[in-house]
């Protein structure tokens, strides 16, 4: 990196990732919560804009206003060479704020081990400043805050689970329902009506449900997706199947 | 029920599953604490002494010195027949509670829809008393605490996850890293040498880690198997092969 790293002997900051769960700003663990207040600065991803998106949405009722909030460019995009970009750019811009001595929360919706950019942001950190102290602090993710909301168990007793993290090629779904209980399908929202096809053809539609924006003032639940043949779910959404059925 | 039920003119409690987290106090979420604490009463399943519990434990430090504590009996035992006679008299418990007006929070370990015997809890009150509001809210997992104590994703971009619940043929896990590029088993401490031993013929020791106690005083973290050949891990273990290794 082009910046000039201060000396061994400075104090360095810590970088804590916290996970805020999926949308309510009460998902936030206690931990969660003493962490985020004590941190000079907030870090998250932007959105389109270049405004703080929205895990900052979800936590802002928390901060201080003294509190510095770095939105950091974190695209959505699939090109590996972009992605690599964006990542050494956020951990460039977190390692100046940590050689300064500031700590520095990293908020992640949903849980910063389950498919969260923090991965990288935080790896990129370590290969600039190994000797920078990372935690991770766990939180809800969306699966259990979805089974939550529709009051549904995600799993029991002896059932395996399948968790795919998004859906190109349906035959992935077909070959974890026959392996497993339970399938779980991250922002199903690009496939959406394959899967339907392919859970309809299964005759599992009633098993199905479906939660849009869980926890948020937007959430809408699905218990079963018998009438949703021509639906267009939303970007924040997660299906979940069960083979075997368990309401109450 | 041999209990006589009030009228429909009575005014039911309601009822909370709340989940506390696998270990760590500061783990219970914003709305867990707050709910936990207007609760009249707290119900936990209890320890073999006939005490409140590992969840019990989790939380006290929380808990109104007026409030309740109700420890019920669910066994960790796989007979069908004393799981169903032990479910029911504690949904029985509850909604004797719940018929008196109180509203009782069940608190459950980890998260409330993954393995929870507050599934099985909450279907018996719901068929004993349909009317009453029975409301889940969710927590941090261990599978996730696990890696957040690891510092290292559960799964990144394209990854498939499987979760067993606990492995009974080791061919489970042969079949689950075939199809899925990252493996949790849960509680593996019963055919942990099996394991072990799969693991170590496919050369995937070094991309295995092992966490016991998550979150409370006796953690442990393995974040490799190859030195466990002969190791016994305590019931509260859990295991995540990473095919792709990924550290920072």
């Amino acid at each position: 990196m082009s910046r000039e790293l201060p000396s061994a002997a400075s104090v360095w900051g810590k970088l804590w990732g916290v996970s805020v769960g999926p949308g309510d700003s009460e998902w936030l663990t206690l931990k969660g919560l003493q962490i985020l207040q004590a941190a000079d600065v907030v870090a998250c991803p932007q959105n389109r804009d270049g405004e703080p998106g929205m895990a900052y949405g979800i936590v802002k009722s928390h901060l201080r206003p003294e509190q510095t909030i770095l939105p950091l460019d974190l695209p959505f995009v699939r090109d590996p060479v972009q992605l690599q970009q964006a990542w050494t750019a956020a951990g460039e811009t977190l390692v100046t704020r940590l050689a300064q001595g500031q700590d520095v929360v990293f908020i992640t919706e949903g849980d910063a081990s389950l498919y969260s950019t923090f991965s990288y942001v935080a790896q990129t950190v370590h290969h600039l400043a190994p000797t920078v102290d990372i935690t991770t602090v766990p939180g809800v993710c969306s699966p259990l805050a979805a089974m939550a909301a529709l009051n549904r168990p995600l799993s029991l007793g002896g059932e395996k689970i399948a968790i795919l993290p998004a859906l190109y090629d349906v035959s992935e779904l077909t070959h974890a329902l026959e392996w497993s209980e339970v399938v779980v399908l991250m922002k199903v929202a690009s496939v959406f009506g394959q899967v339907w096809q392919t859970l309809h053809d299964l005759e599992l539609l009633e098993q199905a449900s479906l939660v849009e924006w869980v926890g948020s003032s937007q959430e809408k639940q699905y218990p079963s997706l018998v009438d949703l043949a021509d639906y267009t779910p939303p970007y924040f959404s997660i299906l979940i199947v069960r083979r075997h059925d368990y309401r109450f």
